[in-house]
């Protein structure tokens, strides 16, 4: 089955909105084995709205349209659609009684003529109940094409897809599996190289990479009758990446943190600290708080951290770390003892289990000698401290800070594995 | 003049990714008074890339495509551009050495073949450099119709749009100008009610109101000759706006606390703590980081800030503050002694001109009784330290915190103001 969105809305071409349903309704429909080949946006205008149509009836089996079932003298969704199949609208019975039991509680002048189109759907079709508004959507296929029509608002449009429309599609079609993997100190088009054989060779399950800043991911993807078959299939694919080596001698294994879509360095160690019970404390320098702020990012932060310190001036990374000022300025800010004593300082004075420092230079200016990108973290945990130094080249100030991150995120989580391989 | 945006990545057609190029294309677009009627976005497929391009060369006189300039084999934009052109792929000087200069540092290995292709251009094309990546983009002209190629990342498309771009499609044009009131406290359909007999009536200059997370926008747009022409258009405008009264009696103009599309309360007060020689500080506790990391992402940062707190636990609010342990447990850290004590604490402790304290419920559960969003900000200066209360409802974790230190922002900036009252 081909599908293809169109969303219905000047405000879209006039770049006043983003167009945040063709994202969720993608994603929902490839939950179901349905590709989505096109998006269009267009805007509250019959003539340009008739020609889409046209040309999606020849393309696709299945067309979702979003938007444009209000009560304003904009919005022409449903009646473009009617024209365009030619047929005619009528009122579906529940939409009416629901528009009825609102405006009865409301003032006679607020039921503008135009509300009762709301309640309106294309002879023929199946309507589609809207449970947080009053603009009824709807299903019809004809001539083998099948039209949805559904309310802009994502607020109306989700619960409208979940309860009403999913259960319509799904009656008859195999799902697909997806299964990401995620990685960390590699990039896109070196990880692309390194298993070029396995994406030139793939069939099933199929392999698309993603790039994130400071990360790259890989989706497998197969259509399996079961969560089960699925895995088997995937397993295999994993498996083979995981064990191709790059260049260093290393397998990819190495280079593979987590899974899954919306998950991140971040959540793996805050997953690890709870799971060993550790805790944790940061002193930034250049990152000023972003460290701490992401730790935080996940309720149930405060089982794992207490607090830090973002130490942003020489002056303070001595008085609260209580480092010798002549020692910083000996070393420079910019420096594996610097960032040594600071993860340490920080780690005793709040008696955490690991202490994390970052000090580096953010950009655009170069510091102490040090070119841009320049960054030392450092990590004290309960026995010693040590240091790592990166060159995080040709990146902006906001990249060079939160690609710092990453590394003191990936640093912690592979000092926490290593807990668990000693246990 | 007809515009049209084609985002290239099947990424957007699975759902992974939301098209938000398409919004801020149509918002540049818009400023210079060029008209979009469609968007569509098609996968890595030549095939179909080809269908839409035809497509578009008939229905529209200037074409953007952004996406798919990268190095990996779905990456195809350029040469199906090329093909559906009849022309060949050439490459850029420009753009070639910067290929090599990114590679001069790395290990060899890392420079794959299929790198290359992102110094090449359409032949004939004229060049749009990345100033924030490696792949070129271009615009040319044929029969008629003008194509524009931009790379997909928005931290590469946006900087190639606002100086390679813009620059090249405003050369025969009236220019629209545009000014833009930022707004904070109040809620896009308030202040769209507020002055809603301006919108309802508006000729030129046009408004067109934007939401973005915690504050609102207003685009004021004029097509003149000059810009003091637009000025003189604009004033008028922006005069009733501010005159505006809210429904408690004060003027819209005390809820505008700057101007341009990318400014920010952070940045705000960045410029105003510089301009009067002030140092600021936090003491953080939901936020962890949020605000400091904040006022650190502009380059001087240290001009006005040496370093703060995340005083993430009680524990820590007391260790690091210096404040009773047992008067905290007395009032709740959600209080506004509390938030009064750690601003104080912070100021005092950084010897700065400003302190700020966060200290509140992000959410989900509630804490002390306090429901989620409830969130006390205290400021220190030399003179005093005061707080306020918000209850920021209905919001998710993640955005109670950001909307935290907006508030916080707000409040600094106020008080820098009433400095300048009274030298």
């Amino acid at each position: 089955m081909k599908a293809e969105l169109i969303a219905v809305g000047t405000e879209i071409l006039t770049g006043q909105i983003t167009n945040t349903n063709a994202q969720f309704l993608s994603e929902k429909l490839a939950e179901l084995g349905i590709d989505v080949y096109f998006h269009t946006a267009v805007g509250d205008n019959e003539n340009r709205l008739l020609s889409v149509l046209d040309q999606s009836s020849k393309r696709s089996d299945l067309v979702i349209l979003c938007g444009g079932l209000g009560p304003t003298e904009d919005d022409l969704t449903k009646q473009t659609l009617a024209k365009f199949l030619g047929k005619e609208l009528i009122f579906d019975e529940e939409a009416s009684k629901k528009l009825d039991s609102f405006f009865a509680t409301r003032p006679k002048h607020t039921r503008t003529p135009n509300n009762e189109r709301q309640a309106q759907i294309v002879e023929g079709a199946v309507p589609l109940q809207n449970l947080t508004g009053l603009a009824v959507g709807g299903i019809i296929t004809v001539e083998g094409v099948t039209y949805v029509v559904l309310p802009g608002p994502p607020s109306e449009l989700k619960p409208m897809v979940n309860q009403e429309l999913i259960p319509a599609l799904t009656e008859n079609h195999t799902t697909l599996y997806s299964r990401v993997l995620r990685f960390f100190g590699v990039g896109e088009s070196q990880l692309v190289t390194i298993i070029k054989d396995l994406i030139v060779n793939q069939t099933d399950p199929t392999i698309a990479p993603y790039a994130k800043v400071g990360e790259v991911t890989l989706r497998l993807s197969t259509k399996a009758s079961s969560q089960e078959e699925a895995d088997r299939k995937l397993d295999v694919l994993e498996e083979q990446i995981r064990s191709t080596k790059t260049l260093d001698g290393k397998s990819l294994s190495d280079l593979i943190y987590g899974y899954g879509e919306s998950n991140s360095l971040a959540y793996e160690v805050f997953y690890l600290l709870k799971k060993y019970g550790k805790t944790i404390t940061a002193a930034e320098s250049l990152t000023a708080g972003l460290f701490q702020a992401s730790v935080a990012d996940f309720p149930g932060a405060s089982q794992v951290f207490k607090g830090g310190f973002v130490t942003y001036s020489m002056e303070e990374k001595a008085k609260m770390l209580d480092i010798p000022l002549s020692k910083l300025e000996e070393h420079g800010v910019v420096s594996h003892f610097t960032a040594e004593k600071m993860a340490e300082g920080a780690r005793v004075k709040t008696d955490s289990d690991y202490g994390i420092a970052l000090t580096g230079v953010a950009g655009p200016d170069a510091l102490e000698g040090h070119q841009a990108g320049t960054v030392f973290i450092g990590i004290a945990d309960r026995n010693q401290v040590r240091s790592i130094k990166v060159v995080i080249g040709g990146r902006s100030r906001s990249d060079v800070r939160y690609i710092s991150t990453l590394y003191a995120f990936n640093l912690v989580r592979q000092a926490l594995l290593q807990e668990d391989n000693s246990i």
